[in-house]
């Protein structure tokens, strides 16, 4: 058996899965953003038809796994596992989105992390030998966050520059170990990393660290630099964990001025859409990578690109014990052949 | 690439990947019940001197991991991946108890069915060429699962004769690639089943079927039947998700009845400890497996075991918006050579 791990925390894939296809369903405010017309569903009323939030979530969801099925052109009968996870009290989104699906399920729990967590998987399996098929899904909606994790929508809390916004939407990737598309080559998947943050509205600063070690880890391990990609995408650190990235890689001899962003500050126009700091929330950078990164490598405007999808792992109550918030981050480099 | 996959949902594994060694750490109802002289620890106050009990959850996380480390003989830095999840909202018992490891993490939402999951994907992985060595831990807590999945304790709610007893403590298992101990041959990972059961004091049944579709499927895609186990055990369906699972197997032509139990039915005493349909929770599997089945198999006093841990995959809020709870459940096939 061939061991496929370089460095610390790196994995190369002998036979790189391809990225067959994706689906995206986003909400109004998201598709009004500078990348909304890279999405293929917006829903104008935020729900779908659905009378809960939480309904909503998982609608969206089950549309985006149907989305990105039929613009692949593969029955779901066809795909061994589908990889998903969001941000819901046990992850109700993603479970009650997909269980029409009938697809063997593996739940994840990688908060805001779980696109790029649920392609590592995916990707892993697939190279394997597990399996010809695989789908990657996750979901956030702003409404069933900001009541779960920080205030009723009712109160109107007042919100800080620091806070970002939860990207309402859902986004299905669909790997294959053969077609067209973009291929995952290799993998860093995170540790935990807690530098003490305690504040709810913000997030970025809990998560940059997290980002940053898989980030210099994935360069450490590969012996690749920045220039070896077209883009570096972090999930959603948004403006203040951005700027705590270049910091903490320039001290490291990394330079990510020229090629790095977040989706946090793609998908929404922080000037006019009034999202403070960025979005954020598990659709943050998966409707980014799904959308509008994917068509980019589709059509060749990006060749090699590094997605860092970044989760902060607490919940509200332990948080409201005093608990700090660990962050996570999950590294997929994705290239075109 | 060979590819793995046999029948519709099973893979086997070309490098049987061993199970080395694990750590357990039980509650005090646990440890004076049946298998309680098999845990490596038993929390007498049942706490570990945490102040609240998500905190205790997340201290026996910790310790499961620890105990499993060392009594394998394998320092923690040597493992390439931990894998693993709970019941609490947003899988913090087991996040916040690793964060000291720093570990490679890849969240996973199984509910109850978290042990049997973790040990799969660690298999996966570890067969796969990707690790060295693997992890898979999970954890669960009667107090901290009571107050969030139906009342706080205060309350002192009746309980009918079908709710279950979450177990208290937390169990780990570490993989490797080669070595002593009972290997993983075969998987069968499980597909989301919901047959409209919405009574969270009745969870055995909202996961028999999952069960029983995921026991009908590893026998159909193996072509093995019950007799090629020496035991039979599902999560913690209890005991009236036991008789349901027994039924259905029956009408597919498969005789349970001489070497099938539920590890919700192993860990308690029904009839002295008060459990009622008997114990629950990700911890019933892990312990029960972790502790009492994996000292059996290591002693040859059983030789081919199937542990299919089941979970429901609902939360409170969801149930209370008049949804029905699905179920999973993971089929993990453990044999001495």
């Amino acid at each position: 058996m061939m061991n496929k791990r370089i460095g610390k925390q790196t994995v190369t894939l002998e036979h790189p899965p391809v990225i067959l296809g994706t689906g995206t369903v986003a909400g109004k405010k998201e598709g009004e953003g500078p990348i909304g017309k890279y999405f293929d569903v917006i829903a104008d009323d935020n729900v779908l038809g659905a009378k809960t939030w939480e309904k909503a979530e998982s609608g969206f969801a089950s549309r985006a796994g149907r989305e990105a099925f039929k613009k692949c052109g593969i029955e779901k009968e066809k795909i061994d596992y589908i990889f998903g996870g969001d941000l819901l009290n046990q992850c109700t989104g993603t479970s009650y989105g997909i269980r029409e699906f009938g697809i063997p399920f593996i739940g994840l729990y990688g908060a805001c992390s779980t696109m790029a967590l649920g392609l590592s998987v995916a990707a892993s399996y697939i190279d394997g030998g597990y399996a010809d098929y695989c789908a990657a899904i996750t979901s956030s909606h702003f409404c069933s966050a900001e009541k779960q994790f920080r205030f009723p929508l009712e109160y109107g809390g007042q919100r800080p520059p620091s806070a970002q916004w939860t990207v309402t939407g859902s986004a299905c990737a669909v790997l294959g170990k053969r077609g067209e598309g973009p291929v995952i080559d290799c993998i860093t998947n995170g540790k935990i990393v807690d530098k003490g943050i305690t504040d709810a509205n913000n997030m970025g600063a809990a998560m940059a660290p997290a980002a940053a070690d898989t980030l210099l880890t994935h360069f450490q391990d590969t012996g690749r630099t920045p220039d070896d990609y077209d883009l570096i995408v972090t999930g959603d650190l948004g403006a203040i964990g951005k700027s705590v990235v270049i910091d903490f890689l320039k001290e490291d001899g990394f330079d990510l001025s020229k090629n790095y962003n977040d989706c946090g500050l793609i998908i929404f126009d922080g000037e006019t859409q009034d999202t403070h700091s960025g979005g954020s929330g598990c659709a943050c950078a998966g409707l980014t990578f799904c959308g509008y990164i994917y068509s980019l490598l589709k059509k060749g405007q990006l060749n090699k690109v590094l997605l860092v999808a970044t989760g902060a792992l607490q919940s509200a109550l332990v948080v409201q014990q005093g608990e700090s918030m660990p962050g996570i981050a999950h590294a997929v480099s994705i290239q075109n052949c």
